[in-house]
């Protein structure tokens, strides 16, 4: 077995984004089953000028989606990001799985050097492949799933590390 | 230059465990300058059956030190899991990162497909090298990290996405 690029990236991010999908789900059951607005929790925060869990999973999706195109060389799929129901998070989720899926691992192997240039706002963000995935995507998209789980669990709703975790 | 077990492994969880460590810097000078009791901050949770904070940094650092001495083959040093201020804390995260500056990449490189074998309380798990650190370390301790972020964050500190990503 030879550990790669693609083995710590796809398969990673799209186990997650699976075991996001089915707290997702938990929670709308539990928004049903108490009769609270969806909308409670999708627009959720821990503190004021954090995100909502709208923009959590959107933008644990875009580091997903943007691993993937970027270590490959590929146009990273744009969304809209004007998700405001469970149901459309939902549907963006299994985009950015679909998209995922579309990766053969040869087109992400080898990338530990390639240039990676991320415009944000005013600032531009140099790396090489390997720095890219280790030190910017995996603390991102790990840091905006647990913050999607933490709001839900600091709303009441029953998911625990299980959930997280997955199977 | 090569992808490997150690690349992915020690410096991601060094580097995490010092953005940690800078973000309890800030905590306790925010619980100095506001004039809390820093255990306020230490006994703080999200909800009332989650881990306070005092035990997402325990756990974080016990993911760190569990993996690299299970993926080497050696023994784990034991924590008395008794910190309760923020110089324990610091001092619990130094001792960890120490214990990773231990190891050579050479001692770490290869073990993919090393049995590792967890027990939980009752539940016994069983993994192989790399799905133990792609599939269990990874997400456990940026859960853990993040959850120490968004405790602290819900509770008031100013600290930022910055301050958990680090330079």
């Amino acid at each position: 077995m030879t550990f790669s690029m693609y083995d710590t990236s796809v398969p990673a991010l799209k186990r997650m984004l699976n075991n996001l999908a089915a707290i997702l789900v938990k929670a709308a059951e539990h928004a049903a089953s108490k009769k609270i607005d969806p909308g409670v929790f999708i627009n959720a925060r821990l503190f004021p000028d954090m995100f909502p869990l709208s923009r959590q999973v959107q933008i644990a999706t875009d580091q997903a989606k943007g691993c993937a195109a970027r270590l490959a060389g590929v146009d990273i799929p744009g969304f809209a990001d004007n998700e405001a129901t469970f149901d459309e998070l939902q549907a963006r989720i299994a985009k950015t799985i679909a998209f995922l899926d579309s990766f053969k691992a040869q087109q992400i192997d080898g990338s530990e050097e390639r240039d990676i240039v991320l415009q944000i706002h005013e600032r531009k963000l140099e790396f090489k492949g390997q720095a890219y995935l280790l030190n910017w995507v995996l603390p991102n998209f790990y840091f905006h799933v647990t913050t999607a789980y933490n709001i839900l669990r600091h709303h009441g709703v029953e998911i625990g590390k299980k959930d997280f975790l997955g199977g």
